[in-house]
């Protein structure tokens, strides 16, 4: 066995035993007088405070997609927080709630920056996050939310989007970033239009952000969550390989931002 | 110190301890009747086959930059072999040589394929070698190299493009890609224009290959290359940052392909 594989070994070997203590609550927390229901996992056998990851939704909403990027995350030796942005109890049914709900948030900024901010807040205000050691992800609809948080101006190490909508209304909030950036993109989204991809490029750009982007080829929009099927031609589909590749993209990221 | 740490922590261990017995020597060898010198760098304390690495430089030719970075691939348990395209002795002494040599052979496809697969030959004819497990590097002109390599139906588990030219005179030879393509490129490096960026990508999609493209923000031009200085209003310029992400981003991507 060479080296290089003995020290994959180790790794792997390492990784397993972690998450033997796994654990997770739902939380009740409030923006302005909304009542929103968050989902909060860590590992309890990790001693001492660690960095916090904030886990916002796709359009669906807060539910059992989030939530199982948390418990991946608290293996991995974080406290994960999944953000609700619509609110305690406002799941929609299918895609065409799904469509409205975002909607609302997506035109208005300024409520999705106050909902995400609320979040953030709650994940801080957990006793084992080291405050100064937090980052923010998303998926999808998720994905611009992080973007938007950032753009607020909001004290993140790091931010990253997952197939995320990266259009912003006023790309001059691009100065107002403070977080370093990560985009992962499906190469064939179709829901990202090559407009946007490139205004969000040249905002970062232009504001001196430290960001950068990943293309997966053959990737979709979706292409981390099993439930969009496997069919590219809707625009939408599961990607193993890029979901594989984009959640260790993230954990090489956040081995960095969190030295 | 949380379980996180603990890995990083073990895994900086096992790095440390490897290279203790790195070793390397010239090695001739011929491509046609042009007789090239090649370098191999490997971990003499390494056991057994292990993957080969082909390393081309960039249009200044074969030398210490591309030396060294056999050096650290076979400190990371790798055989790794630094190609001379040029041939023995043609080594630029300045950037107006280096563009006149290079473009020799970004006129003449055929050639640079010739030269590249004659390297390719030199790294898998080395016992160390497991045959199965090669791929192949580039900086720069390098990167052009394999790239077109690729283009030829080489048998390689993968490449990988340093802010490498990626334009083609025959787009659709994309299809005789065998290779995972990892291109990573300075986000705003000029001398690779937008539509070749563009153009690299349709033949990547149109030709099935599974692609990736990582784009660093603040990067320009040799972003891995100390020597560029430090000016990015110049178009080429050394980012430590960049530099850093693309090494590890090879790294993972070599773990997932020669597993």
């Amino acid at each position: 066995m060479t080296k290089l594989f003995a020290m994959m070994a180790i790794l792997a070997a390492a990784a397993t035993t972690a998450g033997a203590a796994l654990r997770s609550q739902a939380v009740e927390y409030k923006q302005g007088d909304t009542v929103l229901e968050g989902y909060v996992a860590w590992d309890d056998s990790v001693q001492g405070k660690r960095p916090g990851v904030l886990v916002v939704h796709d359009w669906m909403g807060a539910g059992p997609f989030g939530n199982g990027k948390c418990d991946q995350l608290a293996k991995l030796g974080y406290v994960a927080f999944a953000a609700d942005i619509y609110g305690k109890g406002v799941r929609p049914a299918n895609a065409q709630e799904a469509g409205l709900e975002a909607g609302k948030y997506k035109k208005d900024r300024a409520l999705l920056r106050a909902r995400a901010t609320a979040a953030l807040q709650a994940l801080r205000a957990n006793p084992l996050v080291d405050p100064k050691r937090v980052a923010a992800i998303g998926f999808c609809f998720g994905g611009t939310t992080v973007v938007e948080l950032a753009r607020s101006g909001a004290d993140l190490a790091g931010i990253v989007s997952f197939h995320g909508g990266l259009d912003s209304p006023v790309p001059a909030d691009g100065k107002n970033i403070k977080a370093r950036v990560l985009a992962l993109h499906g190469a064939d989204d179709p829901f990202v239009p090559a407009a946007d991809l490139a205004a969000f490029e040249d905002e970062m750009r232009k504001s001196g952000v430290d960001w950068q982007l990943v293309k997966y080829g053959g990737a979709v929009h979706s292409f981390t969550n099993p439930a969009a099927g496997s069919d590219n031609s809707k625009g939408a589909a599961y990607n193993e390989r890029a979901d594989r590749r984009s959640w260790a993209a993230m954990q090489a990221f956040f081995a960095e931002i969190f030295r």
